[in-house]
């Protein structure tokens, strides 16, 4: 047994990410691909370092766009507390795409996901976290003319037809097998993928013809969609595609950041919480003592600050390889780690906090939620 | 084991009334409770021939309706095919209790029920059907101003939330044991119990307060009923009523009039049809010869002819005790007691194909299919 769990609704221990290729039936995202892919949309960090790391059907995304066919990306939130930086990192990526590909979006809000999976949430609760999730979600740039939100209790006349054609398609035994439902489970879960396959799929209803659709999400979500790609077939819709992602480490690094742990860091914090959580929990690849730090250096590939800034906070390869390198020699200390760190944190949130509050105005006047 | 069959999805077999009343765990409507229901909406011939035999609940209906709390009715059809008089019976009778009670109808069309269940049908097949079907519901007379159509793909958004609540207070467990579904069925047929409950419950949220509903069907759904009352009480709304009929025997006699014998009398059957259908299949109480019926006469019990004509087509209980006496005398014969049933039937349905023609103008217009 690994020493780690991947699913839907779990991410704990040291991902091995190879494994997880192999065990999810999906590819990596080998040189080729990547030349490829940049030569038409650009060149990203999360690709070039490989936090998109692996796919299902790109390829076939690519062509679609270089035959000018019709295409979209598909995105979600599944709404049951605050935003950490987990989920920017992804949508943050999603936005670059919509911008890369000059497409549209269709940005999902399963308001009952968590509801039917977690005994404690109320609808009530998730349709108050829609209305907050929404607000980080405009306020990160996403092109509102080219973005739907499809909120399945809200927009259910939308999407329940298609999900029926889906269910219809799904054994209880798949769902059981897929995500682990048992016979004491509730018939909300069994039912629930069906929801999540129908943005994969309502492109070509709305278009009126056969519509690629890519989905950015951390690897854990591939489960849903290998699933909507084993329907696609089925009911005459392409398969989508998926562009998977690595997890934003806890900052403990033990699994991903994620709303369960405590210790995560919210799109509404302060620099003061920032601060502190980064200081107390990050987890460091530096040594115990300063003499011994600077003596044997840091091991980044192990430091949760120096893998954020890899991922998300410092997008020039040159000055990340010169923390690197300084890291390693023991002249970058902890504590200056952290330090960058949290700058860069406070600098990404005190812009993002700004356009929340344009986009509460939008989502109170366009979304009427 | 008994020689018959009753789910919501099959009725087989000579059915034993009083055994369904004791396995579904209902009640007999008792002659305290009839008179207490003809006081409040007076009587009907299905009342006091105990087509409508059985109930749950009923008296806590009557309560509030004398408490002049709001009240609700609420019945449906599956659309997949025609309508027989089966439907007919029982939603003469709605139509009737919603004059009585003088309250409002909720009409539901689970359009993705047939299509989950069976193989063969698309959505756009019962699509089709709803229109088809909503014409002959329409014409029937139900009170329009009172009366909601809730078509479930259509109007998924007022109904989606809900139907997660009830599915979150239910298990696989409880579907697999109501239903018999097995692991192999697909998931969209898990989840439906749900979305029938919806109209159980949804009076209360609409009116605010808690609002009684009373449900008139045929006694094979109340399985579905029987989930929807726990799971309301957990979820803090009355239990809804149900008043249950007893089925319009199939022309065989065996089992009930069905979509699927094709030995169905329909909504739209030219005067010839119902003649030659009358002629040909309906099981007959009388004996072989005219000479030994005429010396022994007739069995009514037995005879279809007379059940339907007890149960839907002759209300005068007088002209009834009188067909009942001549036959069992032998002064009237088989045939002649089809002729009677074919022309009361004939002139019902030519009544029923003239409202059909208004009818699907309000169909059109009203509901915008």
């Amino acid at each position: 047994m690994p020493d780690f769990k991947v699913t839907p609704y779990d991410v704990t221990g040291n991902v091995d990410y190879d494994r997880l290729i192999n065990d999810f039936g999906v590819k990596r995202i080998d040189s080729t691909l990547h030349s490829k892919l940049t030569k038409i949309c650009g060149d990203h960090p999360m690709l070039r370092r490989q936090f998109f790391f692996a796919h299902t059907n790109l390829d076939k995304f690519l062509a679609a766009k270089e035959n000018k066919q019709p295409i979209y990306l598909y995105t979600g939130r599944a709404p049951s507390g605050p935003i950490h930086l987990g989920h920017m990192a992804v949508w943050g990526f999603t936005k670059w795409l919509q911008d890369a590909f000059d497409c549209k979006l269709i940005f999902q809000i399963p308001d009952e996901e968590k509801f039917l999976f977690k005994d404690n949430l109320t609808l009530d609760d998730t349709r108050r976290w829609t209305r907050e999730n929404l607000i980080d979600i405009i306020a990160l740039g996403f092109d509102l003319k080219k973005t739907k939100f499809l909120i399945d209790t809200k927009d259910a006349s939308q999407m329940y037809a298609l999900a029926c054609q889906v269910a219809k398609k799904t054994t209880a035994s798949t769902v059981r097998a897929l995500f682990g439902l048992q016979n004491e489970d509730n018939i909300g879960k069994y039912f629930y993928t069906a929801m999540q396959s129908v943005p994969a799929l309502i492109p070509s209803v709305w278009e009126g013809k056969s519509t690629q659709v890519l989905i950015p999400c951390a690897i854990d979500q591939d489960v849903h969609f290998r699933l909507t790609r084993d329907v696609a077939e089925k009911l005459g819709y392409p398969k989508p595609a998926t562009i998977l992602s690595k997890f934003l480490p806890a900052l403990s690094s033990d699994g991903k950041l994620s709303s369960s742990s405590g210790q995560s860091i919210w799109s509404t914090d302060s620099p003061k919480d920032v601060e502190k959580k980064i200081k107390k929990y990050a987890f460091s690849g530096g040594k115990d003592t300063l003499e011994e730090h600077r003596r044997l250096g840091g091991n980044p590939d192990i430091d949760v600050s120096f893998q954020w800034l890899s991922i998300m906070f410092e997008p020039d390869d040159k000055k990340l390889e010169n923390i690197r390198s300084d890291y390693i020699s023991g002249r970058l200390l902890s504590g200056e780690l952290k330090q960058i760190l949290i700058e860069k944190i406070n600098i990404f949130l005190a812009e993002h906090q700004k356009k929340r509050k344009d986009a509460e105005k939008v989502v109170d006047k366009t979304l009427n939620i």
